[in-house]
């Protein structure tokens, strides 16, 4: 049920943002139970409107960030919550090739009841 | 109090967009104790960034999904958030003509304490 | 660790997004234990797409609101809030000269863990 928004920067291809969709959305069905069917996703390029510290927590950032802010049930261990950062980055730095020291994610856990996938049903409440 | 953030396809009318903002905000008066006055909102149109699976729990999407993310004060009951869903997506279905399956919705909940509406005050702390 | 979504008006200049960018971290740096170097935002600019009520709690809003959503680590006080609003409102009323009555803000809050900063790691968990 995760709602994910991807922000990237601007002028990357089709090919790109495909590649970014494919490899969180692979990510979260291994590591956070979610359904292969399950994909909710928007997508957005940015110029200068991405901001990043040039280094924090020992690790640097080129210009080029990729924030991704999932908003899912809670109820997920930090053990799978570890394994879906680890299995982003992995994917994500393979294909389309975003180094894994620009990938940003954070998790934003609501109740299940909070969320209608269509026809105005709380289908999890 | 909420903050409500429409992501729709691109290429659609004034009207569209009207509609979708009166409709989710008719609905939230109705079903959430929001005040009338209380409108905040950011719409936003995509092209191929929307993505939504063609099937999930049994319901069919469109390519042009409306998503709809609504930050608000913890503290509704279940049965408020249910009328809610059915409110936004029977309105938004009869106007602008969104096809209730298309609609996906989302509440995140924070404390009362978490806003500010203006001057730097924490209005509801 | 925060990110920060701004948004604001279309047709800006660079100065007054890099003023926004500025004041904002500056406020979280000063009143909410954010480090120097810890800069995650994201900043759009929206045309029609911004919608504000004209008065609500008071407040009178003009037509180019500045909506400021920062998802962060749960555990500030009230009083660490309501300084981080204040402190958001009085920067930004100084520099690039947004009324404050036309600064809106809401924390989303979650748990340490939920975080990647970068090479797929929970670096808080």
């Amino acid at each position: 049920m995760p709602l994910v928004r991807i922000s990237h920067a601007a002028g990357k291809t089709t090919a790109f943002a495909e590649a970014l969709s494919k490899g969180v959305h692979d990510a979260m069905v291994e590591t956070f139970n979610v359904p292969k069917d399950d994909v909710f996703q928007v997508l957005t390029d940015h110029g200068a409107g991405l901001r990043v510290t040039p280094s924090f927590l020992g690790i640097d950032h080129g210009p080029e960030p990729v924030f991704i802010q999932i908003t899912c049930s809670e109820g997920r261990s930090v053990d799978q919550k570890k394994a879906l950062f680890a299995g982003i980055a992995s994917r994500l730095a393979a294909e389309p090739g975003v180094p894994a020291d620009d990938i940003i994610i954070n998790l934003v856990e609501t109740k299940r009841e909070n969320w209608s996938f269509g026809r105005g049903l709380a289908q999890y409440a």
